[in-house]
């Protein structure tokens, strides 16, 4: 049954179901009867299948089955992010969720190539995968998948398109903010600025928008140069740090759109022999480890639980496999992580 | 043929090859020969067929092909790395190498769960993966993948095992060193320092080794005092620093075992009012872009060409597939990456 030649000699052809037969000296659809555990076979025929089966590594092909059943057990996930950042926490809760189930991933990273794209497509296609995840590196509206006729059930986590019929998984961004103004606001500071990425990333305007609220519901005034809008790096944060410092009227406290941009406002305000948290507080949003706990202070900041939102994805998709409808956007809620950069003790 | 029972009444069941043969008013042979493009058939039969697949939605069914002919075109990929810091960049580099020969990639994150290894290992073999490439969070010999009986081809990128048939593609730590020591002292650097992460790391080992190596072949004493070892982090590169400082005889360059730890040198030396590069050249080892570039000084560092090691891994299990055998470790060519921290002109 080996097509392929053993060239090397090293490789043997995987036991087939026949060879187990013969092996144990019985009709295949006696080794399948013992195998599945169904039919009515004496016991010690069962035993003798199984423990041939075992000496030669025979292993119930999946693929067979899944012919069988129609389902191949596997999902495909369709990946923008190249970094892996935001994706490889989505992907590992997706496969919390997928793994008890027994259904396998198949990994596309796409890296915004539409064209790249639509050959994943094609190809989970012809796997007949049982449902495709769609992730990215940011969450604005990008095109649905084009499946054609295909009916696969298809849902976006971290991503987000126009179609009303798509389900979207996405973090809360609003309410991530508005948990961060409340903080500040909270620990008594007064004059709270905001300095953030590009407006064209939606994240960048509802989270300004979530900040905007806490202030409002706390009667605290929105102040437009309090508001910097500028890149998401380090450096940016530094720039923005001395623009505020020049303000005429001092801010205490600063709330930064990403891990990067706080950890820069903070390096900023210490170049400046400013202190953080006693004269500035500063939270982040992201909750990047790497950057968050290595600022000095360590940075408060916004965790989107994106591995939660990737679990969640899971579990919504063995449930549109199992002819569940889903649709519209949903927000999922974000948590605050406090570390020193805001003056308010540790909460475990 | 369908077996899920279409609940939502929103999905529909994939079309069939008797659905096409249906909607063309032919056979299933000819459904067949028409969109495989063998046989004889008139052309606008041809035509006939391929219009109506098409309009159906009608995919050739991968599945089924792979059962006649013993290959399934999946490869599984374990990972036990979970941040994907060092997977990401080797699993676009596999994944640049499998695309063309149309093979999609099984994701298993495994992390350092041995218990989920073997699951996934159960699984990808019920798939009938044509072959498995394991890669890791560090370089340090693991124990090889537990197959049983089943002859697939096993390859390990950026991981080790002890298993001298297997085949293992590192990157060349030592030889990266070497880059490292031999541009300070191109620069004319005379009193190096090497601040490194934990000795269990066999990296660390190798390019401590490689640094030495340097030394020697340029006729530089090698001075205990002026190796540290510590932690992975920016903490003990500042930590570091502070102890080079309070040495007798001032040094005036440090190679570091990573980027995060030359971040922290460097910071630590700009705290203390020393200048990067003039005063002190700091070389890293990662090239993680997102550290490398936010240090101030840009770090100049070596870059361990991930994703070429990946796409080397993709094209040597294809080539297993086909029959090679491979053992044996392969050390594959880091690069130096010139920025701003080391006092060299910037190389394109």
């Amino acid at each position: 049954m080996n097509v392929r030649p053993a060239r090397s000699g090293v490789r043997k052809s995987p036991a087939t179901i026949w060879d187990v037969a013969r092996a144990a000296g019985v009709s295949v659809g006696t080794v399948s009867k013992a195998l599945n555990g169904r039919g009515q076979l004496r016991e010690e025929t069962r035993t003798l299948v199984r423990s041939s089966a075992e000496r030669l590594g025979f292993r119930p092909n999946d693929l067979a089955q899944s012919l069988l059943r129609k389902r191949s057990f596997t999902v495909g996930l369709i990946s923008t992010d190249a970094y892996g950042r935001f994706s490889i926490p989505v992907l590992e809760g997706i496969e919390s969720a997928l793994e008890p189930a027994r259904i396998s991933v198949f990994l596309c990273s796409a890296a915004d190539d539409p064209a790249r794209e639509q050959q994943h497509i094609d190809s989970l296609m012809a796997k007949r995968v049982d449902g495709i995840i769609v992730t990215g590196r940011r969450t604005d509206k990008r095109p649905a998948l084009a499946l054609g006729k295909a009916a696969v059930p298809v849902l976006y986590a971290f991503a987000q398109v126009a179609d009303r019929n798509a389900l979207c998984l996405l973090p809360d961004d609003f309410g991530g903010a508005v948990l961060a103004g409340e903080h500040l606001i909270g620990l008594g500071r007064q004059r709270i600025a905001h300095v953030t990425g590009p407006e064209d990333f939606e994240a960048v305007r509802r989270r300004r928008d979530g900040f905007r609220r806490a202030l409002r519901t706390h009667r605290h005034t929105w102040r437009p140069e309090r508001i910097l809008v500028g890149q998401w790096s380090e450096a940016w944060g530094r720039e923005a740090a001395a623009r505020l410092l020049a303000l005429p009227e001092r801010v205490d406290a600063i709330f930064c759109g990403s891990d990067q941009i706080a950890r820069g406002v903070v390096d900023g305000l210490r170049d400046q022999g400013v202190r953080v948290p006693d004269d500035i507080a500063v939270v982040g949003f992201d909750n990047w480890e790497i950057i968050a706990a290595a600022t000095r202070p360590s940075l408060t900041t916004i965790d989107m639980n994106l591995r939660e939102l990737g679990r969640e994805a899971g579990l919504r998709l063995l449930a549109m496999i199992d002819g569940e409808s889903g649709s519209g956007v949903v927000r999922l809620p974000c948590r605050l992580v406090v570390r020193q950069s805001c003056g308010a003790r540790r909460v475990a």
